[in-house]
């Protein structure tokens, strides 16, 4: 018997208070309305800006909230005017939209849409506001537009890519977010040539991620540099080769990194999120040609700070935003690497936990355990 | 009768000392050794630099120098070794080189040859560490490798452009520094799109060539930005469209160009020097593909500030040397185009003096007065 057009009631794991456990519970999720998407989520794992919004410091506090937005899932109803999208489709939601109309979606360098650029204050859907989520009639904010923490919940169509059915949702769910930041950094913005040198700044998922794309992209020197000599173990199966701790030295981590590569790297790409590394990340560029790339996302007052000799020696600095991947548009692409080999993924996910057992997944991210937590919504 | 192999009496503007003016005297030249050029020139023009290096403030003093590093000449003699150009052959000498070996000339990206790179300090000649200037036995410094106020000079082979012999040396002149810079800078590194929108922060040469570059690429809007209004009249001829004063705003010029432009403008060129430029330039291009260029050289103690969320949001900061023009490679190349009269040069040589009068050159340029000087060596 179809649900569309019908309340559904399904488990959420539902945010009531900054920093307090989610709890499992029933809700009631609306219809989808215009230019939405109503999904069953089937996998969808833990991400760091999860845990940012759920601890909400230095944000606005906004709950009740169902949060979540690394997740696999197939449509179950679309409301008017949705053409791309139909019951039974296989669908990443996607916390940055694409309209396909505004001016970035159209510039061929931007993936920053106008309209459906990620937004992290917002808690209701962009159509009317309001949230599609509700417990006894009280409503429930939504989180990045996605909101996966939930056995079903309302997208933008604009906010769904659709992907090869045959592909497991169990594990290009990571590529919801951080996988494909780290990953499309390197491949389609820092763009290292066959047999160049990369240094790899944080060496959480994010800049795996990055690392990934530098094996596959064929790089002959994967440099990792972290303050945690934890992580160093782990990076060797992404391509690390070797690995710096700026803590082991009394200079600056660029001037070592210069040392150790004749003059620096081709490449850099740093997933930090620290002003400090973002500095390191650009300086330990070889001149003539290195690019820099920032991922990591600073605080509200920081400053990126330099000597303007060090561009002027053709050094180029750019960020960028979800790996600059279109997310309706290159996602199925990405999604398609995979099934054929060319990109790992299995080994981002080092934890699994079902539905229940939310909370684990919060744990392990806040011990530093691991890098995905798959969380099994069927379980 | 041949002079090669000879020494040669002839002609030179020498500056003695810091400041004062310079003095045309006789002087001797010494053939070209091993890898060198011997080059009578034919016409020279004045670039902020001669300037900078004569009044040699927050620079080594090293005198006496022949300064001049902007020319066109023809070759007299070579040494030893040299196989690209022979005599009669028609060449702009350059401050930096391009030895053709090191792994900067051999990748795509850099001109900024490992060995014959701009040397500021350097006062002999690469090969033996000599000068080959001197005056009654006693030496005179070199300038840039190119000492063009002289009416014979000698210079490296790797600094020498062959150009086309029909190409009048009175104009493709300005070639050798200025014009290329300015015009690289926005034809090889901020490349903009046919119909966008271009800053260019300060109408000197440098960007008004800027100017003119994204002129050629049919840029439909290019908004010229200086703190000197008397600079606005003579930009219109360079296609500039629009002008901005920040001194008439009470707010970063930044905000006013991205209030003028819907967000910001397409690519910008900074060829000011000042830092307070480079930052408006980074912070006034669009979010999502805007790119921002760096020409202007620094202070030894500048610094460049930026909250790191204007990279995140998709913005490119690269700076350039010379236009990331191969002087070797590519400068043929521009003389051709401006033969096919697909860039304009005539228009930046706004005054032309006889050798003898060389110091009325230094008194317009520290007036401000136009923008190129051309000095006639035969005159
Ligand atoms: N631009 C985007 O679209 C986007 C998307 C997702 C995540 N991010 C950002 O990417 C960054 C990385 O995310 P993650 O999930 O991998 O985080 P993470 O916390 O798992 O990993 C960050 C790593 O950086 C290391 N680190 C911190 N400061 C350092 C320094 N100064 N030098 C060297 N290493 C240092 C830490 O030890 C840690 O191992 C975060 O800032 C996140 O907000 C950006
Ligand atoms: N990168 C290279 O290869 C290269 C080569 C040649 C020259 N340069 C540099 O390019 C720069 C420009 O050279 P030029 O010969 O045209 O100099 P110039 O002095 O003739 O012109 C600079 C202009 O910038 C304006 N200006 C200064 N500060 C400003 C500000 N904050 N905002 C707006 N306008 C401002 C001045 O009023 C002036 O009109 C210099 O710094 C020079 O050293 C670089
Ligand atoms: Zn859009
Ligand atoms: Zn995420
Ligand atoms: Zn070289
Ligand atoms: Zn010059």
């Amino acid at each position: 018997m179809s649900t569309a057009g019908q309340v559904i009631r399904c488990k959420a794991a539902v945010a009531w208070e900054a920093g307090k456990p989610l709890s499992v519970e029933e809700i009631e999720v609306a219809p989808p309305q215009k230019n939405e998407v109503r999904v069953k989520i089937h996998f969808t794992s833990l991400c760091h800006t999860d845990v940012y919004f759920w601890e909400a410091k230095g944000q606005n506090p906004l709950f009740p909230r169902i949060l979540g937005h690394e997740a696999g899932g197939v449509v179950e109803s679309v409301g008017e005017g949705v053409m791309d999208v139909q019951p039974g489709d296989h669908v990443l939601p996607i916390f940055t939209g694409e309209c396909k109309e505004c001016p970035h979606c159209l510039s061929e360098a931007s993936n920053m849409c106008d309209i459906l650029r990620i937004n992290t204050e917002r808690g209701g859907m962009l159509h009317d506001g309001h949230t599609r989520f509700s417990k006894d009639g009280k409503p429930i904010y939504h989180f990045l537009g996605t909101s996966t923490f939930s056995e079903y919940t309302v997208v933008h169509v604009g906010q769904v890519a659709k992907i090869n059915p045959e592909a497991p949702l169990d594990k290009v769910c990571v590529l919801s977010c951080g996988m494909s930041t780290g990953f499309g950094a390197t491949v389609n913005v820092a763009k290292p040539k066959k047999g160049g040198s990369v240094a790899v700044f944080g060496l959480g998922a994010v800049g795996l991620a990055a690392a990934e794309g530098a094996r596959v992209c064929e790089a002959s020197r994967i440099i990792g540099i972290d303050l945690n000599p934890n992580r160093f173990e782990e990076a060797k199966k992404f391509g690390c080769t070797e690995f710096v701790n700026p803590k082991d030295h009394n200079k600056p981590v660029q001037e070592v990194i210069a040392e150790m590569t004749g003059g620096g790297v081709d490449c850099s790409i740093e997933c930090t999120g620290s002003t400090q590394a973002m500095v390191s990340a650009f300086e330990c560029v070889h001149d003539g040609w290195g690019v820099a790339v920032l991922v990591g996302v600073p605080s509200r007052d920081d400053s990126f700070k330099t000597h303007p000799i060090h561009f002027l020696n053709e050094r180029t600095l750019r960020g960028t935003f979800f790996g600059n991947y279109k997310p309706r548009s290159d996602i199925p692409g990405v999604v398609e690497k995979y099934m054929k080999k060319e990109l790992e993924l299995d080994k981002f996910i080092t934890h699994s936990v079902p539905f229940l057992d939310i909370n684990k997944a919060f744990e392990y991210m806040l011990r530093g355990e691991g890098l995905r937590c798959m969380i099994r919504m069927d379980a």
